[in-house]
């Protein structure tokens, strides 16, 4: 941190401020300048609040100088975390396709789908049962029929799954049957969900908040593994920006900052920043090249029956083309060692 | 809903759409134009999904055309709802003051503020005994401890009191204690929350999320409406956009806004809008002017010592002030009825 | 400017960047800290670019200190600018009313809305003759003869005009016409165009970027200041974000912002960032309220057949209750000295 | 356009929208539906403003259907542009880069930098002569002297040369030494420039705006179009958002809509949109995955000693390692036909 004074700043206004850092227990570091004088706060233990300090008379600014988050940090920890289902390895070294419909809606079309994805290559299969919507009208999810659903899905096809679990009170339910606990954009500083997260066996997707700053988000993260969890994916799904051509603005350039800043997996879902099918395959694509670990995109085998998020949702067809498409660019990337 | 053909679409896709939408119950109406067909959906109950239409070929776009919410629409109950607790009234005819700390620290100090507010005008207390926080490092509030003493500054001061829940694990504690529960702007599209709050029996203050369109909004207090709480008021607090000189963008255009498309009262929060004491006047003058029924304002009383937030908070005197200056306002254009 | 160093830069890394910072004439001061050491950069003259240092090994963060622009900033003049035209003020002590069509269309038009605009409170007539349009098929102006027109209207009402200048070329024709330039949102960085404006001999009216920060956009009036023209008047108009239920976000926080960095004064143009009529006179009384300089108003006597932005303009009537209200406010305010 | 109007517009509002479509010489085809009644507008030759039917008793909202654009249009031409410099093309087929300093700074540093980028697979070299800067202090470029730098570039190195062209003053000597004149994204909708860009014998290349949507973005390209210069290449380099871990945030699903809508070949700049070296490599490769037709680039030999934007400049070295990993993508997914 470090506290700018105004150009007249008072030399007792400047004691002051360096009274005040010192009664926290902090060292004040007075940088006299040219125009102004600045003060250094050092040998704090973690994160300083700039608030006190603006109050002060004389302050101008108090700039954060240091991340605010620790455990999720590559400083703390250099090497790259790799999260395992079965014989599944999610993080660097390894390029993983999660797919499947929105909202699981029955056995038969959970099945449909899932045969689809798996034979196109996708590892893990993803299916809502529990579904946030923004109006109370609109379809909820199958709730724990829906988690069977998701079981029996394990069960025949071999693929572990990914489902999002969107409260406090169906936790366990969710931690149940499935392989994977996704955390929604809505609720990504839900801190009590976090905690819980933070508490549970299975690896956490955690999904960036749709107005959340990569700090915010990797302190999210901060939540989950400070409880004691420390298996948790990071997965960018879009911003809201002023633009309305694709539903939410891909921020593709949060890739390389997280994988420089943390050492947690990152994947990408196209399919909710897109919201629309014609966008998907390139974004797709892209989240590849850029150096993403993996993709979750959402299939259906009949969009324009699907209870939610069919515009959004590619053919199987178009997805086999887009797994393809996006193995030829991993495979050259990762041949010549050109990722992350 | 309006289903807009490509220029080049045939007959054929024309008919297929016509088709899906009889399927789905309601009426098609097929609007030939000069350069394209637009096909209108009609006697559909409740909102219809785009999303099955615009997967279907020779289909460019697919249009909203009617609100999603329906309870909360003035279209559905044309007159103002006013929210009673004890002899005070929020909504159209008042200007209702909530004013006390981000965070209740100590008796002392939560006596100490209210005594001061309540002598400048404000008729509620706010304090959070449960904080949401960015980062687990940072100070999470009293918890219950807070919540005892949110009860003696009513027993007190006579002053209803306003905190914030931040989960369903502690809805009934908070619930007991407090006069009106506020849902924060993080929880906002925390649907099992909203419909917790649907249950409840006080009134709830719903804050806007900090990316949340007012149709979001209106439907998340949807939810709570739909359940069986028709008590809720809506608070302003700023949006996240590109600008950083203040925290957040105050959108008081949202006022005019949602007086007109709902019964339900709204109020502004200036202080986590700015985040900077120097804001906070002239922004609380803004919310007056604007029409909205009231403001919520962080105060304290030393604020360099605050454990959250000091930095946006007032000073008791300057509390004094806004207090004084916003009556003018709304005493002006009140005894005009120029408001609303 | 602050250079952050990584938690593990050697020494040989900090020295040289101290190196590269006395190469360029600073002076360097590193300030080794618990964790890192950060370097700051004293005795600079003007601006510092962290780029160059951005690019040394080691360094993590160039985070700038002071503010990049000088003769706008009330550190450099601390009374404030007043701006005169005729016996008009614009600036601390006044409330200046602009108010006009968007685009003359006709002398009929300019003058029948120039009498109803003089009449209900209005000191300055605007309309446009070259009209910014983001469509090459839309009206365009009247070009000179709006010009003409406008100087019909000055010399039939008294009321000195505004009128907006779209390039170089138009000029010097529109400053021998106009008593006040207006540069638009989409013209707040053709620096060809401020620069002219630092010659010309009339006030400009300067409009902030639709994405502009407040210090771009200061720094867009500090290259007509740095020509010679000290005669600016800010003018916020709403900014881009993802709120679609007005044109644009009113960004009311830039008033004491602007209030307290900068000498010029600054008024409102609540019509463009509404977009729509409803929200014009609630905006326009938080104008006043916030502590704006003034307005400038779109009026048309016939909106529904204006060739441009009809649907924000007021009718006369209604810009005669918002000059009404708004003076209400701005007297009891200013009464009590309770204003910037 | 479609009139929706208000649940409980009467018969006789209905009436007086439905003349004044006609009055406009359009036809108005109202949709009876169960809630409201909606009116089309229809035979309309060009883009229809909402504004006047808004303003008319009973109107709720007039929701545009079409497109606003035309002569970029892939409904107006349904096959791709390509653009010849030389022996270069610029478009579907192709891959494109271009590379260059920020700015040219001198003849030894143009022409070092030129060697470096040819020999890496650059096709184009650009760098900057008059530079638009939001400083009045900071450097603003070499003018023609730049562009004669430039000249010898060329001439040396057989590069066809892309450069600024900031106002209509200079732009006659920027069209006489460049290949390619590029028009800024804080010009993007200066309209006397895109008009003078219309009448250029030479390519375009329009930056998008940094607030700017892709209809407004294409839309500028309409005026260059309409004035008769069919030679544009549309550049993304990011938008303004709320995030600040990147300058701007690089929109690049803006890629497959700007090339299912038009057929103007479109080219990525990541480095203005990261602001950072360490984000631009992955970011080039995104860029050409997700299907655009080209790259520019900032690359510098000794970016810290750079006059402007060398935090964002690549070492030579990286721009190599750029150029083999984007071809490894492109050529790929070109020879599996799967671009565009």
């Amino acid at each position: 941190m470090l506290i700018v004074m105004d150009k007249k700043a008072k030399q007792a206004e400047i004691d002051t401020v360096v009274a005040a850092i010192k009664q926290k227990g902090y060292t004040a570091r007075p940088i006299p300048g040219g125009e102004r004088v600045s003060i250094g706060i050092l040998n704090n233990k973690g994160h300083v609040d700039g608030g006190p300090f603006l109050s002060l008379p004389g302050v101008k600014d108090a700039i954060p100088v240091t991340r605010p988050y620790k455990l999720v940090s590559r400083e703390f920890k250099p090497e790259d975390t790799i999260i395992k289902i079965d014989d599944i390895s999610i993080g660097k070294g390894s390029l993983t396709i999660i797919a499947g419909p929105c909202a699981i809606e029955s056995e038969l079309q959970a099945l449909t789908i899932a045969e689809h994805v798996r034979s196109s290559g996708a590892q893990l299969f993803r299916g809502g049962a529990f579904k946030p919507r923004t109006s109370p009208y609109s379809f909820q999810g199958l709730g724990e029929e829906g988690l069977k659903i998701l079981s029996k899905v394990r069960e025949k096809t071999g693929m572990p799954v990914v489902t999002e679990v969107m409260d406090y009170e169906t936790f366990d339910l969710v931690e149940e049957y499935t392989d994977v606990i996704q955390i929604g954009t809505r609720n990504m500083q839900n801190f009590s969900l976090l905690r819980r997260a933070g508490r549970a066996s299975k690896p956490v997707l955690l999904k960036r908040g749709m107005a959340a700053t990569i700090d915010e988000w990797l302190m999210a993260a901060e939540y989950i593994l400070e409880v004691g969890n420390s298996q948790v994916i990071l997965c960018e799904r879009g911003v809201r920006t002023f633009a309305h051509h694709s539903r939410n603005t891909l921020d593709l350039s949060a890739v390389p900052v997280v994988l420089k800043e943390s050492h947690l997996p990152i994947i990408i879902d196209p399919s909710h920043a897109a919201g629309r099918r014609d966008q998907v395959i390139p974004l797709s694509r892209a989240s590849v090249a850029v150096g993403a670990h993996g993709l979750m995109v959402e299939v259906h085998h009949a969009p324009e029956e699907a209870l939610s998020d069919g515009a959004q949702s590619l053919y199987p067809d178009q997805f086999k083309k887009m797994c393809r498409q996006v193995r030829w660019i991993y495979d050259d990337l990762n041949r010549h060692n050109s990722l992350g």
